[in-house]
């Protein structure tokens, strides 16, 4: 029998190269190995964005369209809206009253988080319990949704490990205090390249440096153009060092074949910035071509989305909720 | 229009005559006046109960039979399980994100709660991060209980008063957050006749001196044959304190139109305790036979009360769901 793989993205916004290279490309070569739900986590976009809850409604559509477009396939694995399954607030609520909290404020990924937001200010734990119950609680509906439907691996980033081990730990009490129902999922860390912004910090909404999947040639290009590269080499005659320049990054990735022979020529001061970056745009844009093709086709048929994403919940809801029978049926209290 | 009212109780067990006096007699009161639900609160039982959840099962049953033979009318009111109406959790998961946790951290009641049940240990607020998850967030689940019915009223006791508070506090912040869709729920605090145990202290399970309304006419003679009664009244001859003798405050309920004379025949050593306890015992079990009987009635059909339970779940949800449509339209996320 397959195993049970779950993952998800918050619906903050277009996915870009950094979520294509980093998650997106590995879900999809698990999916015709694994039975696969792949969840756009609008609860947990309302552990921060509460205050602007109206965007995530265009952001769950962008989302979609970026997940699908991508290569998900609708026909191998569930996509699905989280909040179309009411069963992850009910087991929520559940896991909430076997969670103690010391283990979500111990939390080092959402304490980082709620810091990086300026939500709490200093180091210490007691920092926490100033943040919001639901961004406290994160851990515990993360717990619901890949319990719900029992995944065996989660496939995560490495920031992410600290939370599934919240995870590991709410099942084995669960396991415990009630009945063993629940599996102790593993963690997938994909081997994946680092994927820098067009700044060459590391790719980030929030840094305003991205190139997203949805953008157009012509957008890519002027990106690509206005990228960062070595900051020693300032006259076209100067040798390059392209193992500090972010766009030779990109070139190793989208464009592999050449990129021997662009290290050299860089390193030689035989090509340019302006010609290796318009050769780099060109061989992403290449790269991305199938996914703009796949996107066209989605925008030509709108109710093809939402067909397709009332499908994945309807599958994500028959199993969760034969879960949630053995769930109140292991509890016993019903 | 009536105006709307949500009370509960959690279901930890027979419903004795302090519940009587100090609620359901109230809740009955209002049911024809306003348009009720009485909610059995089994999620909130999980709270503190949740290594002991198969009891809850139960203790559901015994709730509703106390409720429905009190007087509590089906017909007028929604009588329903908590758990039946899963939107609660939906809405507790939406309330979370917008609860400041430091509105939880300093609720009196649920301090001395845990303190109580020896949770925590010390006074500050840094104990308050040692409880589970859930009964941390008691409160907000309380605010999604009575703001999916829009209640206007809450009839409470004193100590759920910090409580209530915390909904009006989470009810305001979603009215200026999202849209004003939820009205600010005031206290009913009722007068009722303090209920001393038969030990003189207050009637409470963990106590183990309680009368229970379900209790056989025997077992009530029995309970109030070993009451505590005037410690300086040692000799059948010495005149008694009735204002500090506990079988005098059952007289002053249940034998009303005779207490007058009791006093005095007690005071002036008229009357001796047992025959006083005589008295009171066949005054209480008088005013309970309505209950008892209809108790009876109800086991002689236990199909009723499945049905009765899925009638008020049944109107209970066609509230919940409607103010869940509101709930998602004011968040705009959907």
């Amino acid at each position: 029998m397959k195993k049970t793989i779950l993952s998800g993205m918050r619906p903050t916004g277009k996915l870009h190269l950094g979520n294509l290279e980093g998650a997106l490309r590995q879900w999809i070569a698990l999916q015709d190995e694994y039975n696969c739900f792949w969840m756009i986590a609008d609860w947990h976009a309302l552990t921060t964005g509460y205050e602007n809850a109206r965007e995530i409604k265009d952001n769950v559509i962008q989302v979609a369209v970026d997940f699908l477009s991508a290569g998900l396939d609708p026909e191998k694995s569930a996509i699905f809206r989280q909040s179309a399954v009411k069963e992850h607030a009910e087991l929520h609520l559940l896991f909430s009253m076997i969670t103690p909290t010391p283990w979500l404020i111990r939390n080092p990924t959402i304490k980082e988080q709620a810091r990086e937001m300026g939500l709490i200010g200093g180091e210490g734990e007691e920092e926490m319990v100033k943040i919001n119950y639901g961004l406290l609680g994160y851990p515990v509906l993360q717990a619901a949704d890949i319990l719900i439907y029992k995944a065996d691996f989660v496939p995560v980033g490495k920031d992410q490990l600290s939370h599934l081990e919240i995870t590991r730990e709410i099942a084995r009490r669960f396991n415990y205090l009630y009945k063993p129902i629940f599996p102790e999922p593993q963690p997938i860390i994909g081997e994946y390249p680092l994927i820098l912004g067009i700044d060459g910090r590391k790719m980030s909404k929030s840094y305003d440096n991205c190139i997203f999947i949805s953008d157009s040639p012509d957008v890519i290009r002027r990106k690509i153009a206005n990228m960062f590269t070595d900051p020693q080499r300032i006259y076209r005659s100067d040798p390059g060092h392209p193992e500090e320049c972010p766009v030779f990054l990109y070139q190793q990735i989208y464009n592999q074949s050449a990129s021997a022979q662009i290290k050299e020529d860089c390193k030689n001061a035989k090509i340019g910035c302006v010609d290796c970056k318009r050769i780099c745009a060109e061989a992403l844009i290449e790269r991305l071509a199938p996914i703009r093709a796949k996107r066209e086709e989605l925008e030509r048929t709108p109710s093809l989305l939402t067909e397709i994403l009332q499908e994945g919940a309807r599958k994500a809801r028959e199993v969760a909720s034969r879960t949630m029978e053995e769930v109140r049926e292991a509890i016993g209290a019903w």
